[in-house]
Parts: structure tokens; sequence; C-alpha cells
């Protein structure tokens, strides 16, 4: 008989001969196989189980006998009697190979655990976070030996798992003691390493084996909403996700009106951080509730957000972003400790990771973009947008990424409209308008009915319908202008020009009545003249940053257009092209990306290589300036008109070819400029 | 006529040839001539004055004509005007060469200039602090390169210092936009860059020029008094000196009370850390008052200590320090920020380096005793012996060094003594007694004048004759053994045994009276047998920490004896050998070193090289354990005695041969044991 065996790992596949006696984990870990383990092989984490195949493995070709893991052991015994073991399941590190085996390797062991993101391009992050939890067992102190039992801790996470040169601030410190004697030598470490040349530090110390949890937050700070994914550093899950409204609104909806606050008061600037930085401990606090998970488990947050919310965030005045040459105070990405942002919530020893800035305009929320959508690797030219109060935009492919924020206002999320209100219950969603009848209907968040099926009204009795949101307001202006009710210029006609008594006079100018609830005491809900106005200087904004990327770009046709934020979540890329907001692309090259700015955070704070890569991308993202450029200002002009006569997409919709209405009778040209007049 | 010219210079000699028109700045930076500039050559802060020399310079082989540098130019004559710049100096970054040139580099212009410690061994600290100012000229900003402030800040830092991958803090973030603005930027950063593969971090920036000034603190933080010097980190000076008791004393005079008083009250030992953090910031403010300097102006502080206030410095319960096997959380140099020592009064963004300690009772202080005075260079064998509260010994030379700390208790400091006070005004410091009559003459602290002097009454009118302190103490006894109003075995004689009616009943013992101001009210000021007997304990205490040493070492005898500490500031060496406190050495072997502790923490202050070297070294010095050391105990018996019936260095003294008294007719043993008597 042999004195070695085939090991074979499935669904790796690794393979290699091993002397009888060797532990399976040891076999993994000298194939490289990917075989969790926490306790470094003690029995006490049962990370790193495994199931033994036996019988015959053809497609191997090897026949597995009884006897080919060692038997049963006490260890073994003592953790399936206290915890449990799956049936068919060893632990990795107290089985050992003493035959030919097949060993398969659950998804749940192994390290490199793949979140599915959901989205239309599914993306795998391959775990690998900056915080992690190890256990160690140190020596005990001797007389003769005198080293301090930090410095011991030290030598034994580099001996036991290649941590050199650790530290640990004076808080962590003053615990270590009592912790290692508790434990008796052995405890557990939450160990993080930033990607940079810092050392390893270490934040918290348990007695003994902790399991956890161990959990980080992913948190998109912008203007007008603050959004956070909870997620266990273990294995990526994200456990709660929760929102909230940026409380900075009161100093300004869009970030030059927060900008010219803190000109303008002094002290404002700190005004706005502190409010800021509360809303945030209120966040944690609330995630953490709605998961049941303690905030102090939180050992680590990642921050996506535009340059002024940065500043706001830091602590910064961001005055300068105010003036050209919208000087940041620093660009780079920034390593902190979480209670120098008075994130007082979360684990006091928590670290801050923020992602490096593109430029004065074009933030680290762009950033974290271009991690999640990488257009740096795509063959297609790309434009990405992400429209949020300020809209940045990335077009480019592997060659060449530019990048451009647009002040877009924050129109496209519900403001600054007449009937306009936030995403909430009772706000219209999506509109439709018969062509031919010139009648709308819609939904409403809150219910799937549309407002002319049956039980309509009794689905919608708790919410009601209160007001239209930003993909409502979208949809509707859209629907207008494809129904012949908005000309070209963006006007809206009157009944006589119309044919409807849904256009009725607004001052000088004519609305559409969308829903009128006043009979029952509820609103009426109208799309007023300027209403259309707001949208119009909106989507001129996001289209002509796009047409000034593609101008330096040198290209005069996108690929494929990618739509975060705000947009990718809600609007409908039909009725966006409609009106214009984006270039005209076959609408299945259209891609939906989500939150895409909170998705690179998350991969940020589950895969610390990933924020190497996009500290060294950002480098090579050319930044074009829309402020300065005049040909910016030509292409909004030229931008204003809402074209799409014909529905552009028939084979989608219902919608029929139109008679080009005008009721424009004073020239103002503008309809046709700078835009190329597609027909059906 | 050469292209190039010969430039010479002095001190150094260094000499190299440069083409015509090349800064002197820039030959001296090429040949590695210390010469001085903080500017970077842009004629701003005159660090690098020279003085050229003319004429024939014989021993160079060289003649220097008139014109060999440039002429006198606009910058020079605007720093004369302004500043003013002494007769025949230039600015060696204006003068250009044009000859053969002879330049003097004036100590002043030289960067690492050297301080001349006062003390017996002359020492020379090369200066290379950790903290320093530079000034930068950094790029604009500009749309088209959308980097960061900070990051601009960072690359001018590398390009014109060489200073790489520089961090900063929230705080100076905050403020490096106007900074940059208000100095058109030009700016000056005070750089820290601890010795370890840490990022050099910004502490402070100016607009402009900044010359300063850049102070440091070096604090010795002793069980009872706390000693800081104030320094100037670009030249070494200490500015100021000054001392505070440790205000811990209420809560334990010695280290193993304060442990006790942690051990029994909950909390207690965060009551000793506020109580010393507070201390030191009074401490701070007073000597930045008697320098006439901001305290603000303080960035870096640097702490030797033992191991118990080691840790209550730090905030952690020395509890471990009490009890076998006295395991130190830390052990390595600790690099902090002052402000999670709560030390608000210096700067708020200035740093701490905490020497290593060498084991859990030989800690820091050792550390800093070994930096200043280098047993492990010595070629002779060297015991040096730093006694504060707890005494602190090191025995070796460049082959090995041991340490060990022995607990001699305060009674050296003048503590538990009858009519012990602490050094000050009015105590009685040094004591001779005629060894015939037996009448003693003393002098006091604030007069030079002995007792029998005339005008001693009108010298001391003020402070009066209040106590007896340390070295007062240790002069008594030795002179009363010599005297024979002392027998071997600690005892004092009778007035009949001794012959003086000075000597008198008390209790069931007998007491010297060494001085009686209760005419006047003042105090009888006597030496009891009970303070005998606790100078006995320390002195035996000390005196067998140097045994265990030697025995460990297996010498019997040393080359030199360093005397540091309270020791080597005040108490007589002659007198402590009498007592034997110390191992016999020829007196001239004997050599006193000041507070060498506060030596060593200043040099790692001034030199951030030094604790890189310290950290090594603490490494090679073996630490003997006194508390199990079976032979301690051993020695510690057989060194109570006083066996110096003769003086032992008559060449030295007036003292004569006197008669081997015993007053101990019981017996009891011990004169003799494990101490060779010594023959005059």
């Amino acid at each position: 008989m042999s004195d070695d065996a085939l090991v074979i790992f499935t669904p790796s596949g690794k393979r290699g001969r091993f002397a009888l006696g060797t532990p399976v984990l040891t076999a993994a870990r000298q194939l490289g196989v990917d075989l969790d383990s926490v306790c470094g092989g003690r029995g006490i984490c049962s990370k790193c189980q495994i199931t033994p195949g036996y019988g015959e493995f053809p497609k191997h070709g090897v026949t597995v006998h009884e006897g080919a893991l060692s038997d049963w052991n006490a260890v073994e015994d003592r953790y399936d009697r206290i915890r449990g073991l799956p049936k068919g399941r060893r632990l990795g590190c107290q089985a050992k190979v003493m035959g030919d085996i097949v060993i398969d390797v659950p998804p749940e062991s192994q390290v490199h655990k793949q979140v599915i993101r959901k989205s239309a391009t599914e993306r795998v992050i391959a775990m690998d976070p900056a915080t992690r939890l190890l256990y160690v067992e140190v020596e005990e102190p001797d007389m003769h030996e005198p080293t301090g039992d930090f410095e011991r801790l030290a030598r034994a996470l580099d001996a036991q798992w290649q941590v050199k040169d650790v530290e640990a601030d004076l808080a962590l410190l003053r615990r270590l003691q009592p912790a290692l004697r508790k434990g008796e030598w052995k405890v557990t470490v939450a160990l993080h390493q930033g990607h940079r040349d810092a050392r390893p530090r270490i934040l918290d110390i348990w007695p003994g084996f902790h399991e956890g949890p161990l959990l980080g937050l992913a948190i998109d700070l912008g203007s007008t909403t603050i959004a956070a994914h909870l997620c266990d550093l273990s294995d990526g899950r994200v456990l709660a996700s929760s929102g909230l409204m940026n409380p900075q609104i009161r100093f300004g909806e869009d970030l030059m009106s927060r900008v010219s606050y803190a000109m303008m008061n002094p002290g404002g600037d700190q005004e706005m951080t502190a409010a800021v930085r509360q809303a945030l401990n209120t966040l944690v606090t609330a995630i953490a509730e709605e998961a049941k998970v303690e905030a102090t488990a939180i050992y680590e947050i990642v921050f996506v957000c535009n340059p002024v919310m940065h500043h706001l965030l830091l602590g910064i005045d961001p005055v300068e972003l105010g003036q050209a040459p919208f000087a940041l105070a620093t660009s780079g990405s920034l390593d902190l400790d979480a209670r120098d942002l008075d994130l007082t919530s979360v684990n006091r020893e928590a670290r801050v990771y923020v992602l490096p800035c593109i430029a004065g305009h074009v933030g680290a929320d762009c950033a974290a973009v271009a991690l999640s959508e990488e257009p740096n690797k795509s063959k297609d030219m790309v434009l990405i947008v992400d429209v949020g109060t300020n809209a940045e935009l990335l077009l480019g492919n592997e060659t060449r990424v530019l990048a451009c924020s647009s002040p877009t206002g924050p129109a496209f999320e519900g403001a600054q409209i007449s009937s306009g209100q936030r995403a909430a219950p009772g706000a219209i969603e999506r509109v439709e308008i018969d062509p031919v009848t010139k009648e709308p209907r819609f939904r409403v968040i809150g219910s799937d009915l549309w407002s002319d099926d049956p039980g309509f009204a009794e689905a919608t009795k708790t919410t009601g319908v209160t007001g239209i949101c930003g993909s409502g307001i979208i949809e509707a202006v859209a629907e207008m202008r494809m129904a012949g009710l908005v000309d070209p210029g963006g006007l809206i006609g009157s009944a006589e020009q119309t044919g409807t008594d849904r256009s009725i006079p607004y001052g000088r100018t004519h609305s559409y009545l969308v829903y009128d609830g006043s009979e029952s005491g509820g609103p009426k809900i109208m799309v007023t003249q300027g209403d259309i106005r707001a949208i119009q200087l909106a989507k001129s904004a996001l289209y002509a940053g796009a047409r000034l990327l593609m101008d330096e770009m040198g290209v005069d046709k996108v690929d494929k257009v990618t739509l975060a934020g705000a947009f990718g979540a809600h609007i409908s890329p039909k009725h966006a092209m409609v009106l214009g907001m984006i270039p005209d692309v076959p609408l299945d090259h259209v891609i939906s990306a989500g939150n895409a700015a909170g998705t690179g955070a998350r991969i940020a704070l589950c895969n610390k290589a990933s924020r190497a890569a996009i500290e060294e991308t950002v480098h090579h993202i050319h930044k074009v300036e829309t402020a300065i450029e005049p040909r910016f200002q030509e292409h909004f002009v030229n931008a204003n008109a809402i074209p799409h006569a014909v529905d552009p997409f028939p084979e989608l919709g219902k919608v029929v070819s139109l008679p080009e209405v005008s009721f424009n009778t004073g020239g103002g040209g503008g309809a046709d400029g700078g835009r190329r007049r597609r027909r059906g």
C-alpha cells in the first residue's frame, strides 16, 4: 500500500498527492483550494466543513473506499454535540487523508464567497474585506522573556496568520490583558488592514473564539438621500438596506446652494457637517435595529459621495468648490477613524474608507460608479449616466474614459415640480396617455394596479394619490409629447389645440390635469408649463454633458448606455429617450444598473484590492469641466427641445405616428438644433 | 580661464570643482557639507549663511581673488535691509561660485549642530529631530489637472524635500486651503516623521515662510517627581527645565502601593491616570511661561518612565505589574497623539514618543539611561545606578548588558525619615561630623555657607533649617559611621559609648542630634535609629541588586560606577560608598551622570535615529528579576551592615583611622557577611 494518497477537491477540481495522515485543511491550503478557517485549524470555528465522497468517480478516475478519511474524532464529536454538524460533513482540520478521496467544499466553506448583484449585469464580488476576525493562541508571559503581552500577541498573529507588524490604539491596549487572561491566552481579534502601506490594526479583541458578527456599512451619501447597506463582512451578505433624507436640504436643495450657504453664513459649513453626521448616526441606529444586530458590531464604513458632500462630511469648508478652478482640499482616498467623523453609533474603533474623488465636480460617487460598472474594461463605447440631484457621466471604453458632472438640479427627483413629491406611497410613478383620447392612466407607489383597473380605488385607499414623483413626471412629460399635447418646443397646447378638456388655462399658459381628487378632498395633480420647463432644463443639462463627452471623445454615437442612480432604479429608459435625456441607442443597449454608486461602495467594503484598483483607475479618468466649456452652453441650448414627435420604439409600444404639432406660434427655434431628428 | 573652479569648505575640509555659476548651497549639498536651509534655496530663511575667505590659503594650496563669488545681489540686499546679515556673510543660496574659493560654514549654519551635555562625560547629540519645519512652494490648482490641494502639497514636499507619501489628519485638511491661498501657494509645514515605517505626517501649516519656534518636550516621569526639558527642535537648545511633584503620591509613595491602590479601588487606576495627566498639563503651561513661549508651539513630547508610571500615563491598569510574571501590556516603543493622553496644553496635533520598556520592572526610564550612558558601547565593565524611588541598575560592557530594578523605597529621597523632607530651601543637604569632637556641621539648600561659618544664621534667615533631605541623610549616616557613632550593624551608641551628649535616648534606642532650633521655635533635627534602619534597608536593596547582576555576569568587581538620577545630581559618591550602597571602586572611577534618564529623553527628542537604536538595544539587554531570585534575598540580608569603620578614601578627606566600635552586644552577625571588609 502506498504511503500517500490522491486528494481531489470539488468544485475546483484541484488535486494532489499527500502523505497519509495529512489533514484535509492542510491539503487544501497547499493546493490553493478555497477552504475557510478562522480558528487556524483548531476545530473551533467549523468554517472548514467539507463533504467527503465515497464510491466510484469515473470522471476523476478514482474509487474512494470507506476509511479514506480518518475516523470521526473527539473534536468533531464535541462540535457536533454542542453546535451540530450537518449530516455527511466533516471538519477539514480534523479529518485526515488515509486513502484516495474526493472532497467537496460546500459554498459556505469557501472563503471567497460570491455575492451576486441584483442587476442586469451580474457581477461577483470576491470577498477579501479589509476587516476580518482572526483567532489566535498567544504564548503566556514568562519572567525570563519579558516582552509585553501586546508584543506576544503580535508575534502570534505573524506566526499563525502571517500578519506582520500589527498596531493597536490605547483603548485596545487597555483591554488587552484582561481579555488574554480570561481567554486563557486564546483570543479572537478584529483586524483591519487598509490597502496602503499602513500597518494592520487590531480594532477589537474577545476572550476565546468569537464568531461575530463583524459588520460593515456601505454608504452612498447623496445631496438628497443617504442610502446605506449593512453587510456581514464574513460573507458579504446584505443584512439590511435603509435610506434617509439628507437633512442638509434645509440649507439648500442643490449642491451650489449649500456652498453658497457656507459662503454667506460664517460657521455654516460646520452646521451642515453636524447635521449630516447626526443623520448618519440616526441611520446607523435604524439600520442596525432593522437587521436586529448591535450597531457596535459595525467596524468599517465605506463612503461614496459627491465632492461637496465629501467636504461637508469631512468638515472641510466647501467654498473652493463653488468657484473656479473648483479645487478639492484633497482628492485621494481617505482612511479615517469613524470617531473623527463623530460617528459614535458604530464601534468606537470603527474605520472609515472614503473613495477617491476624480475632480472638483466629479466625486467619490462617480469613482464608485466606475468601480461598479468598469467602463475602463468595456470593449463597447459606453455612456454611464448617474442621475441624482447632480448628474455624473462617464464615457469610454478600455482605451480611454472621460467624466463630467452636470447640474441637472432636483427636478428629476420630483422637486421644483408643482405637484412633485419624493418617491413615497401615493406618489404617481408611472403614466400612460392614450394618443387618441388624450386620457391618462397611472400607477402609484404602493399598488401594482393601474388607475383604470378595477379595484384601484380600494387598493389605494390608505395611501391616496398624493402627488407625482421623479419617474412619474418624466413619463408624464414624455407621454404628453407623444400624445401631441406638447410641441417640440415644450409648449402645452390649449383645449382647442389638443382637443381635450384636460388642457386647462393656468395663468398665461396651460396645464394638463392628470388626476382630480378634489371631490373627495384630495389634490388636483397637474403638469404645468413650469413643470415642463424644469424638466427641459434638467434634461438639457444632462444631454449637453453627454454630448460634451462625446465631442471630447470624438464620437457621435455610443454603443451602450448604462443608467444608474434614481434613473436606473425607477425611470423608464424609453421615456428618458423620448425626452432626449440621453443619446439614442437601440433600447436593448440600455442597461439599468440600479444604485451603481452604492454597489461600488459595497465592492470597496468587501474587497480591499478593489480599493487600490479604483485609486489607480481614477488617475486615468480624464475629467471634462462643464462649467467653463463654451460648447456645454451651446449643447445645453440646443438640447432644449423635445423632438421625438414619433414614438422612437414602436416595436415596444402601442403608440402610432402622430402629427407634428406646434403650439409655439412665435418661432423661437431650437426644436431641431443640435439634435438629429430620429424617424420611426 | 577654466570654466570651473575649486571650492573648499571649512571646517569640514570638503572640496570639489564646480561649474562657474554654481550656487554655494548647491556645491555644499553635492559635497555633503553640512549647510542648513529651510526655504530650499529661495533666499528667505537665511539659514545657509556662509563666510567667504579671500587671499592666500597655503594650507589649502589656493589663492582666492576678489570676484571669486558673484556680486551681492538683490535678494541678499533685501534680506540685509529687513533682517540684517552679519558683516562678511553671504547667503549660500544666492552667492555663486565664480572662481577658486574657500568658504567657511559658521556653526549656526550647520544643520547638525552639537549640543554639549552638562555632565562628566561630554556627549554630543546630532540634531535630526523627528519633527521639523519645511518651506514649500506648491503648484496652483488647474481645472484641467484636477488633483486636490493636499495632493499637490504632497507632490511639492516630495520634489523639494524628498519627503514621500505624507499624510495629514482632518483638522489639518480643514486649514489647508485657506493657508495655501493666503500664502499665495507658498507655505511652511511642521512635518513629523516617526522612525518606523509610518508615513510622514503634516502637523501644522502656515502661509508663507514660518520661522518657528518649533518646540519639543523631554519628560522624565518619575514616581515622585516629573522633570521636563523644553527644547527648540531646530537646534536642540534647552529653553527651560522644570519639575513638579507627581500628584499620584497621594495614592501611594512607592510604585507597589500605587499598584495596590489600583487593585483595591475600582477605577483607582483611572484616578491616578487623570491625576498625572493633569499635572503634565500644569507642567507644560508652567515651563512654557518660564521660557516665554506659547505652549501650542510644542509639537512633540518624549516620555521616559518606569513601567508602572508608563501604564498609568497610558491609562492601562498596572495590576499585572504587581504580581508575577509582571507582564507589561506592551513593551515596545509607542508613537501616539498627545491628545490621546489628554495633553491638551500642547499643540492639538502634537505627537508623543514613549521609549520602549525592557521588562516588567525595568522601564523606559532605564532604556533612556542606556541610551544616554551607552553601557553597550563601553569597553570597561560599568555599573550604572539610577536611584529614584525605585532603583534601576545596568551592568555590562560592549559584549553583554544586564539590567534589574531594586525596590529601594523613598528613603533616599528623604521620605520615611524622621526629620526627612524633599530637597527644598532649608533642607540639610551636606553633613560633616568631626571624628574627635563628634560635633556636626552642615549646609542647607539655598546657602553655600557651612553651619559653623560666620554669617550662616543671617544667610539662612529666610529659609531656616527645616529638615534633612535625601543626600543629607546619606551623608549624616555615613559620617556617623566614620565618626564611630554607629557600629557596623547600624546601632547608634549611647552618650557613654560615643562620648557625646548629642547621642540622646530615644525610646529603647538612641538618636543623634544634628541641629536644635527649638530655642527659636525651630525643629530639632535628629537621626534616629529608625532612620538608620530605613537607610540600611534601602542601601541593602540597592547593593543586593548590583551583586545579583555581578553574579549573573560572573564578575566580582566592576571597572566603573556611573551614578544617575537623584544620586548623580546630589549624593556624594564617597558617602555612598562608605554606606555600602555601591560596590567599591577607586573614587575617580565613579562618574556622576546627572539625570541620565532625562538626557536619554532629550537625545530621543533631538535625534530620531537614536530611537531605532535604543529599540534595538533593549532587545539585547538581559533582564534579571530580583523579585524571584533567592540570591537577591541572600545578598540583601548580607548587605545590611555598614562595614566601613575606616574612611576608605583617606587621601580625599581628613578623617583618620578609628577604633572599630561595636554597640551591638547581642551578636546578630551580618556585619561581615557577604561584604569583603576593606582596610585603609
